[in-house]
């Protein structure tokens, strides 16, 4: 059942739906415990006779739950969302309604989105359990406030085969008071939430860009290496790579020697010679293309990162294409960065049609391994 | 003069240029000190006839200029250029040219583009000093790698009338070795051009993000206080954006009670009582207006930050409008998280042709004033 009436007439409403035998509902409807004293009666009431009767609730005061695969939407959101394996369950719907919204300029593919509203019954760990189950999901991403049931959630967490990301809203003092007045949630220390979850594989990031952009990866790969190969029409960008790849942990590694040797070859004499591979700004496709077949060659990176700006001579699309198939190929882990905007449109349309993850700059791939 | 031969010749042009009386050439031909011995000769016989004859360079290679408020372009880019109030200074010219690319899908305003190559003349010294008389020009942004004249540059900045950004490639060993083979250039220890250029009051950044979303800020405003007044429809985006003040050290300012008790007259009962505004998630533009309005009254912080998610009744276009209204009836700085799609994008459009600058998350927004 679905309950959207005004929250006075819910407990009735509850009585009737026990009588039929309805094993399960969604509240909808708000002006419970987030409204204060007479709403937490109200909610305690729903729930005494939910619990009596058997029924399992989501919410109340929740926005939602859609199965995008399904193409079933309960919730008032209207509008085209990008499918995916993404399930996200969040604890403000209303964040969840600007992630709908945006999943598709975000290249955001989801497969489930839940908010779980004033959790008086299912919160995350029946969701994670759930998420587990379901084909269509490859990773679980969550917005949360506070916890309910720390410790059935870490048992949720640590059973997962699913990788689990997870945002926490009210990090800091300012943040916690913000949270009291928004799920009236006393949310715990962060650190002692970092440390806990961590040890159950759990990974935790404090933006939404980075809960989304680990949430792709973990969709397309179960584990990623540390060492890095980066191949750049640009040296500028190769230069920005090498300091975040520095910064955050990742491994510019070096060329082996034979490798070096090889792409001599098919390289203008004064190439950078080492990694990051600049294959110098009047490159074509099919110079990208000849430096992608020696590396696939070669075993001695995790991760292949292409960077390219629209320069004169520059063929984005043809060069995505190139880097598709060495992916294919090689089953490499490929991600790049095409940064501009109109001239290398298409080809990042391309690149994210094929799972290759597309950066707006060369940091904001390698922040996402400061969470590894 | 334009020289854009090949590198054995443009000496031989640089001849004929003296004689001509020429007083200023920028050269574009690449094969100079960024291919090795051979160039490096070759670019320093350039040079020494440009001092004989008292001819000013800009490169050699170098990707040329654009002084788009005149529509001058002396690139091989091309395209659409976003015109603005940002001069553009790159040791990059193939990161130059996706900047350019993208200037209009990141709002980017550019009033200068300069490619500078191998400065072995002109550099940044003196494009400071001509954009400080350049009227289009608001605000200077930089993509360094190496500086040359430190000292001189230094006193540029000091002596700049115009607030000068800073991002700096080559920060860490390995992007220091990614450097040298890009070009030539031995960039020294960056702590050391941290602090000293933060005693010249120019501001240091990391990445391309944060360079031009500070860009866009000095391009409307001197100085920015650190005391924000939050206004959000999205409990759990107020909340992230107390977390993103906290952290970087924006003031998150209490309500005066005067404050609370006029909201309390125009938003429903249960509202958040405190600063983030929570207007609650069925807030049509009206009830934005009316906290616009009572805020417009008081005095009791520096900023405005506004958060939006396109819910059921949410009119993202009318509290646009009334964001606009408030903003030119006090004058303050204002800034928007209107985090969605589809049902954001023409507010959003309308926001930033009124000069509100978007932020695709809160903690965008406070992250730059860590570099304060």
């Amino acid at each position: 059942a679905v309950i959207a009436i005004p929250a006075k007439f819910v407990p009735g409403v509850m009585e009737e739906i026990v009588k039929k035998g309805v094993e399960a509902c969604l509240i909808i409807s708000a002006g419970f415990s987030e409204v204060g004293k007479e709403g937490e009666k109200l909610e305690r009431e729903v729930s005494r006779i939910a619990r009596r009767g058997k029924v399992r609730i989501v919410g109340p005061n929740s926005l939602g739950i859609i199965n995008v695969a399904k193409n079933l939407n309960i919730t008032f959101f209207e509008g085209e969302i990008q499918k995916g394996g993404i399930a996200f369950f969040s604890q403000s719907g209303a964040l969840g309604v600007g992630i709908l919204d945006s999943s598709k300029i975000r290249n955001i593919g989801l497969s489930l989105f839940c908010s779980v509203g004033n959790m008086v019954d299912v919160s995350f760990p029946e969701l994670i359990e759930f998420a587990n189950s379901h084909e269509d999901t490859k990773v679980i991403s969550l917005y949360v406030e506070a916890l309910k049931k720390g410790r059935k959630f870490l048992k949720a967490c640590k059973d997962s085969g699913k990788k689990v990301i997870f945002l926490k809203g009210g990090r800091t003092s300012k943040g916690m008071e913000a949270c009291k007045t928004h799920t009236a949630s006393i949310s715990s220390d962060y650190s002692i939430y970092r440390g806990a979850l961590r040890q159950v594989n759990v990974e935790v990031v404090e933006t939404l860009e980075d809960l989304f952009n680990l949430s792709k990866i973990y969709e397309n790969f179960d584990e990623l290496g540390k060492s890095v190969c980066i191949v750049t029409n640009a040296g500028g960008l190769g230069v920005l790579a090498s300091d975040a790849c520095d910064k955050y942990g990742l491994e510019v590694v070096e060329l082996p020697g034979e490798v070096r040797k090889e792409l001599n070859k098919c390289l203008p004499p004064h190439w950078s010679k080492s990694n990051p591979i600049d294959v110098i700004g009047d490159a074509d496709a099919r110079r990208f293309e000849r430096v992608f077949d020696t590396l696939a060659k070669y075993n001695f990176f995790d991760v292949l990162l292409c960077l390219l700006t629209p320069q004169a001579m520059t063929q984005p699309i043809e060069t995505a294409k190139a880097l598709i198939k060495f992916k294919e190929r090689t089953g490499k882990p490929c991600f790049t960065c095409f940064l501009g905007g109109e001239k290398v449109r298409e080809a990042i349309k391309l690149l994210e049609e094929n799972c290759i993850i597309n950066f707006e700059e060369p940091e904001d791939f390698a922040r996402l391994f400061q969470w590894k």
